[in-house]
């Protein structure tokens, strides 16, 4: 290990690489991993391969995030899209641009995280690449799967249930928190609480964690994946509103969805009540949630409950899919009807650390 | 298509992800492409994986390459990585890192180089990753490879024959161009010649060519990768002197380097001639020539040279690999003889674009 203090450009590359590839186990499945011109992997007839990266001062800020929960973040980011597809996460490479003055305990925190998360969820770490950068730190990962079957986006039917895993809105209070100054340890416990008062903490924890150590309900996903009971599903990571405006568009289908009945985190809701707000917004519109969105057919809703009993998940029926051009209808609770339009963050337009574009 | 003027910030996050997911074709294997969680592709029992990306600043600058070279280049240096395990080329993820007031010519063009070069190999683009970024560009591609024999860099035994196919240098003479105002068209012509003289311009070419769009012998790779005749295979992306070393390291042997062996590019010689230097310091340490290592026990030498023929790429016996600490000894054409230390660019230390460093 080097001095935490020391800079990777001291460090240098090759010794960096050398480091690095040196932390990472040999995993199952893995024929050659780090260290050749490409990893060699024992997969079977189908496997799923997604994307997803973290760039400093987009999505996330490195005053905000201890190294290891930013690590851990950037897997899990990457394992809910394979969840969501059905598949069971594999193999993962790592692709880091670190400026040459970013101090070596700020990787290897990187690394602690991702090394942990990869170990919980039975990922390996095969390669990567580490290069400099003039200015962003980004974490870049690709993530390979396994599975036998395959839940798209595009199966929703009308007549299904929307369900979503979970509750929504504890990421988007956890990301005004940060701005107020309320912090996480690099073990995930409470640091400071910013303008909060110690009343408040543990709900001030609980939402940070939502924004920085995601835990999305990964078995209750892979026990969909293997049982026939949802017609589509997929993770709620651009904020509800989005992502089943997403389904529609893929399934061809419109949805109402109930606003009285959206499942809002208790603690974001405490938070939000407290500062005269409501979280309603937060939970329709914040994203990061990584909860799971779903399409079920009503005569398995029960079948899926059986499944979300076992690991202890709340599902809510938060509204229904419609024949009709994809669009999302909300429903007040009196009773009145109207388009609802997506709000997801665009970083391209609106400067700030949140969510992601997958294309 | 959007004006080649407007900035990606203008379009916005999800119209710049539909955009360039309506680009992209669906091709062979590919069970679900892009629009999903993630791809779902069909795959045999083994399946390689690779990651590279392109930084801007340190691995290009955009008014010195063509966006639509830049696009080939990202997907050609992984397509070596894979090719040097004897692999074939099958499924991209493509990451892109973009600052707000880039314009969408030059995102357009990076996909119109990517998708050609993808064609022209037989890759598929199944998925991808846009996020906007403060600063610099990156281009961040994952490439999965088939492959059913594996061709490690720990295969090279004492006595085999080390052998490198094309010639080396012009890479690293085209970077020097591009210093010196030397450019290529989009469609990879001579645009201006810097500070050479028309009766240079075809030298200049070349290697310019070499530097932003390099064509590595991607046949004669497979059809090594397909026949009993190496050892041990690399591709040459670092420089000959880091690269044949790192061969040693992983097969735990030593190699003697012949200097005056070298198989110096003749246009990079010429260039370098007339301002009086030598090009064999650019051949040895220069990188970014993407030709393959080879380690070819004596008695396969005569059929790697009938699958050379075949392609008709020139291959250059370069030295030979001995017992030993793993080390380089550079053979003087005098007959003198010493440890070679190699060269590599180191990104941390030195600042300017060339290289990469792969875990």
């Amino acid at each position: 290990m080097f001095p935490p203090e020391t800079t990777v450009g001291e460090v240098g590359e090759r010794a960096l690489v050398r480091h690095l590839r040196s932390r990472i186990p040999v995993g199952a499945g893995v024929v050659v991993g780090v260290g050749d011109d490409a990893a060699a992997l024992e997969t079977g007839p189908l496997t799923f391969m997604t994307t997803d990266c973290l760039v400093e001062g987009i999505h996330f800020r490195s005053e905000w995030s201890p190294p290891r929960l930013l690590g851990r973040k950037a897997l899990t980011i990457n394992i809910t899209d394979i969840a969501a597809m059905g598949g069971i996460p594999r193999h993962a490479t790592v692709s880091l641009c670190l400026p040459p003055d970013l101090p070596m305990g700020f990787v290897d925190g990187v690394y602690d995280g991702l090394l942990e998360r990869a170990a919980e969820s039975g990922v390996n770490l095969v390669g990567g690449n580490v290069s400099a950068a003039w200015a962003e730190t980004v974490i870049d990962i690709t993530l390979l799967g396994s599975g036998e079957r395959i839940l798209r986006r595009s199966g929703a039917q009308p007549g299904d249930l929307a369900i979503v895993s979970g509750y929504l809105g504890a990421a988007a209070v956890g990301l005004r928190l940060l701005g107020q100054g309320a912090r996480l340890t690099e073990d995930g416990f409470l640091q400071q609480t910013g303008v909060w008062t110690e009343s408040s903490a543990q709900y001030v924890e609980w939402c940070l964690r939502a924004q920085l150590d995601p835990t999305p309900p990964l078995a209750l996903a892979r026990a969909v994946g293997e049982k026939d009971v949802v017609h589509a599903m997929m993770d709620l990571s651009d904020g509800l509103s989005g992502d089943l405006l997403s389904i529609c568009e893929e399934s061809g289908v419109a949805a109402r969805l109930d606003l009285a009945a959206l499942p809002v985190d208790p603690a974001a809701a405490v938070l939000e009540r407290a500062r005269g707000g409501d979280a309603s917004n937060l939970a329709l519109h914040g994203g990061e949630d990584y909860q799971f969105l779903f399409a079920v057919p009503r005569d398995h809703h029960d079948a899926l409950k059986d499944l979300a009993v076992v690991w202890d998940i709340p599902l809510t029926v938060v509204g229904e899919f419609l024949e009709g051009e994809p669009a999302v209808f909300a429903a007040q609770p009196g009773g009145s009807f109207g388009i609802l339009e997506p709000q997801s963050h665009d970083h391209f337009r609106r400067k700030g650390p949140a969510g992601g574009g997958g294309a």
